[in-house]
């Protein structure tokens, strides 16, 4: 695919003879990137207590406003709209058109981490999907791989399966071993061979934080080329470069390093909280791209 | 407790000599199923594809006012509402407004298996516990003990755990072997486990399906006396009498025995279908009742 050797190339002829794997989710998550030079997601967690003003979609407005040249995905975080009730998921609604008409190249990732039995998960793609048009949203798979079958059939979109978590208490059900091969794998590497065997619409993705880079590193291995969704860099104390040096292996860039806290609230003041916010949006992705130099892979 | 062997014995005095165990959730549920002498649960799932009216609030209400004296919980399957979007959802609030003023003992249970790292679960528990004022919720374990503390502190609120559920392919994670105690145990049984040390506040429930009643009934052995909620019965073809041999332990009445499409959907007629909801749902109360009295434990 790559001929040149190097850092990261990337041409239409290339996406053109891998179709097979390129699917509209991966192809979108390329455009996206690659015009931004960006593998930057930022999270929108509207939190009241946080938030320099109170509207909800004017707080995410002027957020998008300020970064939407130096990111290649956001992501809304449903919990927080939805502890503000209707009004906020009204603030969702307006803030995905918004985000639409400023950023149209800009993946959009429901965060809701959603998942029951198969019959219940097909009325959550829809929601997701359809009624609310996202282009990938983080799913829960402890249902298995036949409550996936919902998810995976909306062959256009992301399913990105919440698989190693960012925080201290992950391991506990996480790192279960599991007999694999002859060795003693954790869970959720397991459940990253699992994610593999789904992806023959190469429509999926994975889930794993960048507090824990080993471990990013081992779901990696299981699913090469595969999208990750990387969260915990900023507010949570992740590991940026050893994230990036274990995360990427595709000549496509399939990461997507994720930040909230770190840029929505980089300031906390009316009148500043968009530029701090950019300017924070501008440190993460040029922090990235000076590995992505380090590295040899420069766009 | 029970001073008198036998059947289901309940009283004022038992409740307050074992404020220990019986949390506002456990105390509510036992109130609720005494009551109306009845263990079963109505999942309000709607959908319009096999909705007999369009209206999904008046459905509802239709449903709540023909069944509200034979349940002991109403259990909103939250996607359901949200595939419809903003009304939707706006017809899931109308509905527990009217569950609260029309069947006021009804234990309400927020079906939407929420789970995340903990920063992001506390918003969830604004949203489910706050904002939409449930009695209980079921949540998604898979972050771990730490994740689960933001629910587990709205002490008098349910936080019923999906642990084996109900699905053909449930066992290709939860069936994963788990060395416990010498022995392998399989991990939704281990999760059970775990389920019962963060119960310190009485207030965790647990989500065990009825069409795997064996395994149902390891999860009882693994939770003595902790509230399950048992989905599976009717259009998925769960197995009642065993469910209850096998999920009743306690002298107080620990089951919520679901069905959603099996009542609801018992017609399809406009003109009939509340009545054959009644019918349905009397069926299934009846049903359960008359193995109560064969395991010598009327109500």
């Amino acid at each position: 695919m790559n001929v040149s050797g190097g850092g990261l190339h990337f041409s239409r002829v290339d996406i053109e003879t891998e179709v097979r794997v390129l699917s509209v989710f991966v192809d979108r998550l390329y455009s996206a990137s690659r015009r931004n030079e960006s593998l930057v997601c930022v999270g929108l967690d509207p939190d009241p207590e946080l938030m320099p003003v109170s509207d909800v979609y004017e707080f995410n407005r002027a957020i998008v406003d300020a970064t939407r040249d130096m990111v290649c995905a956001y992501k809304p975080n449903f919990p927080f709209y939805e502890a503000l009730g209707l009004p906020g998921l009204r603030a969702l609604e307006r803030t995905v058109e918004h985000i639409r008409k400023a950023a149209p190249n800009a993946l959009l990732i429901a965060d809701g981490k959603r998942g029951d039995i198969g019959s219940t998960n097909m009325m959550y793609a829809r929601a997701l999907f359809d009624t609310w048009a996202f282009d990938a949203a983080t799913v829960n798979a402890w249902g298995g791989g036949d409550s996936m079958e919902p998810y995976l059939e909306y062959k256009d979109r992301g399913v990105i399966v919440w698989c190693r978590s960012s925080n201290p208490g992950a391991a506990e059900f996480q790192d279960i071993p599991v007999e694999y091969g002859g060795e003693d794998i954790p869970l959720y590497e397991w459940m990253a061979v699992k994610l593999c065997e789904w992806n023959e619409g190469g429509n999926v993705g994975v889930v794993a934080g960048a507090t824990h880079p080993d471990e990013l590193g081992k779901v990696r291995e299981r699913c090469p080329g595969m999208p990750m969704l990387v969260p915990g860099i900023g507010a949570q104390g992740g590991y940026l470069e050893a994230s990036l040096v274990h995360g990427l292996d595709a000549d496509i860039p399939n990461l997507m390093i994720s930040s909230s806290r770190g840029i929505t609230y980089a300031s906390r003041d009316p009148e500043t909280f968009a530029e701090a916010a950019r300017w924070a949006a501008l440190e993460l992705r040029d922090s990235i791209n000076e590995v992505l130099v380090r590295m040899g892979r420069a766009w």
